[in-house]
């Protein structure tokens, strides 16, 4: 079989590996107090051209997603997403949990944008409503839509009119950077959030997501009791950064990046071989992801072979399927499918 | 000065009053626990033809929502309201709070319909998104609509097909029975709903909510235990029943039925009154809540002889405002208003 | 039946009552934004003196207590509590529904020393530990004792040194105010606490406690998004300062102080009579409870004539009663339980 | 520097590694539902003796513990634990930010007994209490105790008299059953608990807990939601299952109890070589801690050559230092110890 279902569907790249195999007998404090992770926060530092820049390191996106919007909130104040959101649709409730509305804004593509916003706002009143107090997106977004410099600085300007934390999802961010057609850098991107995190999970790790505070007195200040109280403090923390630290280094020349274009290139391929092929997508394809318009009974041929996500039906006879590549996934892979087609 | 503002700048009907002085010195247990509260229970299951249904007491809508929702739920399950009801708009996020979701569906009108509701539904798939699993409206409406026998049944019907808890505020269910075009009874009502409360604070009491779960088993089976740690446990709770039985004796000759027509009644004369006299009405009226579409001139020359609530803005030059009638609004009072208009 | 169950078996002070009534027909915003509760503030600030305070209206102690203590913590930080507190063993978990930690401080006769905060905060280490962030007492004690002005000025101390927010929970504080052996005023008490409230629904009103913010920075600086939120604010809520007014008119000569007096004097001549009957007091006896270990077979007798609470067990014959005396109870009730014995 | 401040200071056993390394090109599902985890969960169950048992995986304690409490609780009910219990004194509240209270008995050497659970109880009176519900304790306890088996049925039996919850916190579990004077199995344990988790972080794993539900019926149904909600369900699940199969793999004679066995016989020979040099233990040593009184200038004089944790002060000139053995340690690490003492 040939998974095409994601891109957390294997393990991490050799880099990364022998990584922590040459770490692995090396002794450390725990709980991120190591110096890995030291290092790999200046490395990120530098990076990104923020020397204040408070770093935290988590095993998933949804732990970090939850401890970092709930340490940004009064009880009171709410997050606005958009609709397609991943806090939204594919968390369980995990901002409830912490006592915190979503503002879930509709939105034409995925994206959102200052009207919507604005439309949020709204909301408050008084003392009898909830205050939109942060806004949240995924870059690229969870149909893998990327957010242009354009777009990115309309959302940063609007939040900081209106005193708003901004706080970016990076969970797939090496393919929005690496998207031949994005405009914008990182060292921009921290420049525009508040916040935002740098997904290893999703491109190159076994698990690890860099969260980048470059405003953390917008945040508790007491940042490492709220991971801990989330139940999101690694023992061994060290294992994150050294990871990561096998991903970043070098930036723009880093494994991190290659990894990001590489997932980027097969889906392309992806796209251009099924719109070849006949088929139409469903939305635009950018990133590592490839929606497909397919007839259910091609579907059910392809799977014999294939393991990919059915997404949502389309029409009667048809349905959405997802494909999406990841940083192991081969050219011979991506041809199989096109040769299926 | 007088008041359109809400149902609730006045104390309570004189014969409210009156009771809560003729039982003043009466020695009961607390929380309850008392005989007041037995009778009121009594009455109000003869009255919906529901001997077995659970009854509590609550000072506030807030507290009995807030209650009544998180004690139906699990803590991976959301509410379903229509994005204009109460537990979205004005309550501050207490249902999030508990740790709960609100699918804030929009609607045309502020009326949740069946097709609401399967939308809904569609955002879950599986472990990663939260369980749609109650409904939530409010009869009448945030806007004073009220929700036929038809379109009440629908909706009933449509939660039990899905197995959803069906929940009725009620905070002015008065005057939504006793409105003249109403076709549902409040018979039929309990028979639909699986929990709903009736509003005594907008309706002639200083404060009371009676909850009524017609389906208790669908909630936690230690209900009291919920309303005490949500601390919506009043000492002198019957204080509430006292109200509600000096409000609900008689039924369809109460005195509760009695203030609820002359609530409508008043604003149905104010609503005919606005529009002869030249202007248009924002949406069709019902029940005792009259919004009107007025330029903003003459809002601020009424606001010096009437307290009222500018509820949005209308266009540049005009705001909706509201005008509501309670128990004790006069003919004078209305007759004031029109003439100033 | 004679009830000594309890101080909130009637209803309220006729003079209470004649408050209500009188005020029943005057129009006034509602959620406290009214004239009275503006009064009621401004007397409180006049006999506490302090012109800064904050002053929030509560229907009763534990959404007072819950939201009072969630507004002043951050959500790792817990509460000091003697074990017998009132939001220890009374309120069904409400601190915890809101995420904190009580520290549950065993004491031998229900007040917490400094000593005992000394040891709760060896419970802080770093951020794998809860921050002890603010001390909970009650005035009097859950057994009725009150504390010394030495005793309050060592805890305030305390508190003060170790920056810990210090809240007074005072449901019977009139009792402690007027017992015949204190020394500390409430203007001392204003001085020495962050926060404290003063009860009305155990002395002479339907229920109303008044929340007095003496450090209003240390708790949210949008306290009323936290009391909606917590399905606290009364839509008529003036209700509650209409009742605090005419029972904290006057300051020491008020009717509240009358009452707390009337309380004690009761419950006196009630342990003076049982001991002098050659029962013991399982605790020393001061303000409106009296602790009485008694023989079961006593017990049962005297619960044909009297309702009261059996506390605990003694031992294998014995258990302990708690007569509470109120507002309104008369010589003859208490002379007539004195006969019985 | 020798480290001998915790097990989780390096990373996993040579086997652990490769067991990832082998599995690391194979495309799996994600968040645990991929062949590793079902036939690690096969593997528990034959080793335990259960085959229905629910097994589920976590990266950490901390999630487990909180998921699992937090899924066999009612909002109003808390969980009884030892006062040195891990979830009250080194887990930053996460049970409360659930919503629930601890009942944290004192003990005189760490371990719980029929008898605290039987006072814990005494808490509950009625809708103003909450309920003590489910118990947990360490296995080994935070001090390194292990619970005996008549020790441990008595907890059992305790807990199924009054309907509780029983659930074991095994992040140690294998120094507890291959320390020389256990005499309690894992099917022994799997039968008097209702659930316990088997924990790799601190014995030869990177990361990973195995969480066992002996009574699924006693915890939520849809389990899964549960994990994903606390933030706790990994994307590539199977690294935990991976590493834990190639741990638990032959039961007895596995790679886990072999690391178990060497954690303790290091630890015994740290103890011995301590009790010659002439220092006294803190508490009698079992299993890989060992707690030992010592003068606050040999302490910093170690402190130079090895890295350790001083646990707490003793007298004015001693303190307790805490001495950790973990799967990596050498006899040439120990011997430096004693050697230096």
């Amino acid at each position: 079989m040939i998974y095409l279902i994601s891109d957390y569907s294997l393990g991490a790249h050799p880099k990364v590996m022998q990584a922590l195999m040459e770490t692995n007998l090396e002794h450390t404090d725990g709980y991120g107090l190591d110096r890995f992770s030291d290092e790999c926060t200046e490395l990120i530092r530098e990076w990104i051209g923020k020397p204040e820049a408070d770093v935290h390191y988590f095993v998933g996106g949804t732990p970090c997603n939850t401890t970092t919007i709930s340490a940004g909130l009064r009880p009171y104040e709410g997050v606005i997403t958009p609709s397609a959101g991943h806090i939204y649709v594919h968390e369980t409730g995990s901002i409830e949990s912490t006592g915190h509305r979503q503002f879930a804004m509709p939105t034409k593509d995925g994206k959102l944008r200052p009207e919507d916003i604005e439309t949020a706002l709204l909301h408050h009143e008084d003392e009898h409503t909830v205050i939109p107090k942060m806004v949240y997106i995924t870059q690229p977004t969870e149909n893998g839509g990327v957010y242009t410099k354009a777009e990115m600085t309309a959302l940063s300007e609007c939040c900081r009119k209106h005193n708003l934390t901004f706080y970016i999802d990076g969970a797939r961010l090496g393919t929005a950077l690496t998207w031949p057609e994005n405009d914008l850098t990182i060292q921009e991107l921290a420049d525009l959030a508040d916040a935002f995190y740098i997904g290893g999970t999703k491109i190159g790790a076994l698990f690890g997501e860099a969260l980048v505070l470059t405003h953390p007195e917008k945040f508790d200040d007491r940042f490492r009791y709220m991971i801990k109280r989330q139940g999101a403090l690694l023992a061994k923390g060290r294992l994150i950064a050294v990871q990561l630290k096998a991903l970043f280094a070098g930036g723009e020349d880093s494994l991190y990046f290659a990894l990001s274009r590489h997932e980027n290139e097969q889906a392309i391929r992806l796209a251009n071989g099924i719109v070849e092929a006949g088929y139409e997508l469903w939305v635009p394809h950018q990133t590592n992801q490839v929606f497909v318009i397919m007839d259910n009974a091609k579907i059910a041929e392809l799977e014999k072979e294939f393991v990919f996500y059915t997404w949502c039906p389309y029409d009667e006879n048809h349905s959405v399927i997802r494909l999406v590549t990841s940083w192991g996934t081969t050219e011979e892979e991506v041809d199989a499918l096109l040769k299926a087609l």
